[in-house]
């Protein structure tokens, strides 16, 4: 696949004219998702026109540089549409071209918006705290007299999100002006329109009630957007809000809304994910046949010519894990609710807005009536459980673990306080996938639910156990369950013993030590350290992962010297701790995700915390050697 | 004090007089309040016409059963008017007035909602969640073609949740007219004005754009209520919601809005508490002198003949602690932030709605420009600090501890994730006051901040350990600190030794146990122990709740036979488990909060979770002499 991207100095000719600048960002975001093999064109794209705009024509960062208190701040909320900010940032030299290039790379771009990267101001990507985030700034920047606007970028399906009315609230009521907010009024959300997801309704008299001034224009039309800023700027004491109708995907026609709306069937393709070889073609083609229009001469470099590889990175450029199998266990557990659903009538399910990933469509297509779509609303989905539950159903909620064990933390407190049962799937739990950054991957989850009296949290490693435990979740458990899910396909496929309550069991013999992982990331790798360890190191899957039979646990433990944890989350809070307080007296070490979970490719990831079977097997054998020698 | 209380067949004679059945529903609850020393009397009142229509002239509940299916449900969100919801329910037969005599006490009624008490239909007290539960309801309703609607009551205050407007629109996108909200509209929060607070705006076409039927009314006022209503029932394919105009603390002159506004200079004192002997006496007299003009025969029965005392209670009837000094941390922690910010210039204080609570009106008065007042809406306060955070300012987040650390739990996280630095105080940290009830108490909120890489959880417990841990969090911590605070009177004064990062002290000498406590409630049930053991029991103070030095713990842990941990906390999560990581090996015996915390006196709910001192001291020499024999 041969990639090409616009250098610096071409855009720099571009300067006056907007609409080719936005074309030529829209191209490189287009080249760095390409290569990245993930990352969101769609909304990218739909924002392209007013984040050029605003860093070109409106904002003053660029001219008094983003170190000065007195700049202007501007963000996303949602935060995935980076790739397209990325390729701003780029255009105006302040991320290298080399580095858009490494897009969802360790060391490279996260996949969500993180500080930590020139230019980003605000960590996002776990929807709806931007307008807070931007009043606190504006409010600090009041405070210290400093100069400068806080503009925030929101989606449209975002504003589904609670927080935003918070956030909404006290601005108005603090006569924040320094505060502007750009909805994005793209008209989808993941995959389908915002009207069939959870309607909105009239988005300027709600945001009009709200205290705020209201304006909208299109989105795409640069005098239109000069115009509108022109007109916030003189507006005091008051934020204000731009409802920018845009189209998502914007610049590629086969991308765009609708007509991809209704090529894909009703379901929008190009919200995440990478476009295969002919789609990129196809689609970087149509971009520079239009810029070339406006700018004949218009040289793109080489890939290979812009980046500089770095020491020991694959050749191929994207290192994807060795082993894959076509097996996703969120795929098994979507099969097994369908299933369940046939002979349990009170099992309803509900989505925030993932019904994809969530793998729940097919439920949505042959239970429409015992579906519940809650749009991109957690807390609200979680309450809405706990009364359905009262009244003689057992709902099953989901979405992310990072998104609903913590920000629906005290909804989910409430509702089994209340001592009903409900099932939560927590899906895209753990490290891997490691692309979207550090908002996506959850490493805290089962150390948010652990402390509930009537909650048990459990993982499968396999779509036969996933298909077990949901069975078991639904039809014996009295409590509430939390379903760890892992989201990427599994690494290799395991055959497990069937399951036992509070018991896991060994999945590889060895003779000095044991080693409890599980899932199916790291349940490979533990089991490529025992490869690696030459029958060393027994092996067992713990799907258990809150409470335990200690009967079991102790026997299990008693012939071994050294007793290891792998988790799939952070060393605190997780398996560990419940092993270590079964075994009471034992020494447990925990192999866990230690600090902010990387960002990069699976590969990366793992070696960067140490977690592959690789490194595993070294500090598990220098663990052994270490302590066999004193 | 007599306390007399309005016997059921009394009120059976008003049932025909709705405003004279609430007034007497008034005085029930009034004595309620009384006898518990705490309550909510200000939203019971204006809240108290509303409750009375409901029940004796619009819902069918009690006609066809609080177990039928196909009953109307009705629950307040707010849940702190629930004295008066009591009240109501005493009147019906559903509560046996005995049991209304047992307010906040354990096995009486818990200070906020509990399904576990008839007639009580969610859990609530904590803001936000009821309009999501009573769609979920209504969802559920329809889904199994149950009759009833569902109609739930909000505070005017509690709106700034944003929950509310995810459960607002969710209920419009799915038509969902079964479902009513009556928003009690007294105009005041906690102890001020919404108005001074964060304003609501209009609230009618606030809630029109939500896409729901709305009307306003005067809610004391019975005829409009019954309009309303009928109305409301004529409305097909929307969900509906009343403002009903109320009047807090209604009913008792000075405790109606505004004149007790203007009498406690701009501050409301009826919003929580129990009233003195004094003001109870003119209100009840007040309330009776009403009633006889409407019912001149009515006959007031004294509490001792209502009330069938249980086993072993106290005599007094209020079982208070047996040692309480004038000492409060909180106290101790808004001095230190006075101190503290004219040092630190950077220093500001945020607030959602709990500023008298939290301690921090005396910062908002001499710092108006550095306070930061977000309404009740802990997610948005959050991410505002993060964003002054961001922009060099060092902000102090208040909340309670079970509000902050869960509700806001994601925000935190995304916070933290920026590499900022907020101190979070956690008031009304761990089980005691227990009258409030489990929506209040707060048992997990070290795990839920446990496993964030860049977070310390301390607690004081002590007045100069409370201002040294804040000077610490403020000028020397490099990460987030969340300092936990004991919201009541310490129940002994301690000497303890000044604070050193990651290490404990020893405050009482043992010689075969050591036993970890902290803060001013476990650290008096310790001492109590080890008084009771003759100087069996070592008892150190350990304010690092997860983190700590290794080598120190290792040290002091050495001559003991046996380690204890006393946490004011699940079992789960804290101080134990941080101690296992760290003794690797050293079996730890933890005694916590066990289930979900028990409602009651301070005195009830230690020695329900075996946490008061005797039970304590009992629970150690059993184990040193069972563990001893073996």
């Amino acid at each position: 696949m041969e990639l090409k991207l616009i250098p610096r100095e071409e855009l720099d000719r571009a300067r006056g004219d907007l609409p080719l600048l936005a074309d030529m960002c829209r191209a490189n975001a287009l080249v760095a998702v390409k290569r990245a093999g993930s990352g969101h064109l769609g909304s990218s794209f739909s924002a392209m026109d007013i984040v050029v705009h605003l860093f070109y024509a409106e904002l003053n960062t660029v001219a008094v540089g983003f170190d000065s208190p007195d700049r202007d701040v501007y963000f996303s909320s949602k935060g995935h549409d980076v790739p397209g900010l990325y390729a701003v940032l780029q255009a105006l030299g302040v991320i290298p071209p080399e580095r858009l290039l490494r897009l969802r790379r360790l060391g490279g771009l996260d996949g969500h918006p993180d500080v930590g990267i020139p230019g980003i101001e605000a960590n996002s990507g776990s929807l709806g705290m931007g307008i807070s985030k931007g009043r606190g700034i504006a409010w600090a920047k009041r405070l210290l007299g400093r100069d400068g606007r806080v503009v925030v970028l929101t989606g449209d399906g975002e504003l589904q999100e609670g927080q935003n009315f918070e956030g909404l609230q006290a601005a108005a009521a603090h006569a924040q002006d320094n505060l502007w907010v750009i909805v994005d009024r793209n008209e989808l959300q993941s995959d389908k329109p915002t009207d069939e997801i959870l309607a909105l309704g009239e988005l300027e008299p709600k945001l009009r009630a709200f205290g705020w001034h209201v304006a909208t224009c299109d989105g795409h039309d640069h005098d239109a957007l000069a115009r509108t800023f022109a007109q916030f700027r003189a507006v005091t004491g008051q934020p204000k809000v731009l409802i920018a109708n845009t189209v998502k995907g914007k610049g590629v026609s086969f991308m765009e809304h609708p007509r991809a709306l209704a090529e894909g069937g009703g379901t929008y393709r190009w919200h995440a994910g990478a476009p295969d070889d002919e789609s990129f073609v196809r689609a970087h083609e149509e971009l520079v046949v239009r810029i070339h229009e406006r700018l004949p001469d218009v040289r793109l470099v080489d890939v290979d010519e812009a980046e500089e590889r770095s020491e020991g990175e694959p050749e191929s450029g994207i290192a994807t894990r060795t082993h894959v199998t076509d097996e996703y266990v969120a795929a098994a557990y979507g099969d097994a609710l369908l299933e369940l659903a046939q002979i349990h009538p009170e099992l309803v399910v509900l989505d925030a807005d993932l019904a994809s990933d969530c793998r729940i469509r097919p439920f949505e297509l042959a239970h429409a009536d015992r579906f519940h779509e809650a749009g991109i609303a957690e807390q609200d989905m979680v309450s809405a459980a706990a009364g359905m539950a009262r009244h003689g159903l057992l709902p099953v909620v989901n979405s992310f673990a990072a998104f609903l064990a913590a920000r629906a933390n005290e909804q989910i407190y409430n509702q089994a306080s209340e001592g009903t049962k409900v099932v939560y799937a927590l899906h895209y739990a753990g490290l891997i996938p490691a692309g979207p950054g550090k908002s996506h991957q959850s490493i805290r989850d089962v150390s948010l639910l652990a402390a509930l009296p009537n909650m048990i949290v459990v993982q499968p490693g396999s779509s036969e156990e996933t298909s077990a435990l949901l069975r078991w979740a639904v039809a014996d458990a009295h409590e509430n369950v939390a379903l760890r899910l892992a989201i990427g396909p599994s690494p290799r496929r395991l055959e497990l013993p069937p399951v036992t309550p509070g018991r896991g069991a060994v999945v590889r013999e060895g003779s000095d030590a044991v080693l409890f992982a599980y899932g199916p990331v790291m349940l490979h790798e533990a089991l490529t350290a025992a490869e690696l360890l030459d029958g060393r190191l027994q092996v067992v899957n713990m799907p258990w992962l809150t409470r335990l039979d200690e009967e079991w646990s102790a026997e299990l433990v008693e012939p071994f010297g050294e007793v290891f944890v792998l988790e799939d989350h952070a060393p605190v809070g997780a398996l560990g701790d419940t092993l270590r307080r079964a075994l009471g007296g034992r020494p447990v070490t925990v192999f866990g995700v230690e600090g902010w979970p990387a960002c990069g490719t699976p590969a990366e990831a793992l070696r960067y915390h140490g977690l592959d079977g690789s490194s595993l097997a070294d500090r598990i054998a220098l663990a052994l050697g270490t302590r066999t020698a004193t």
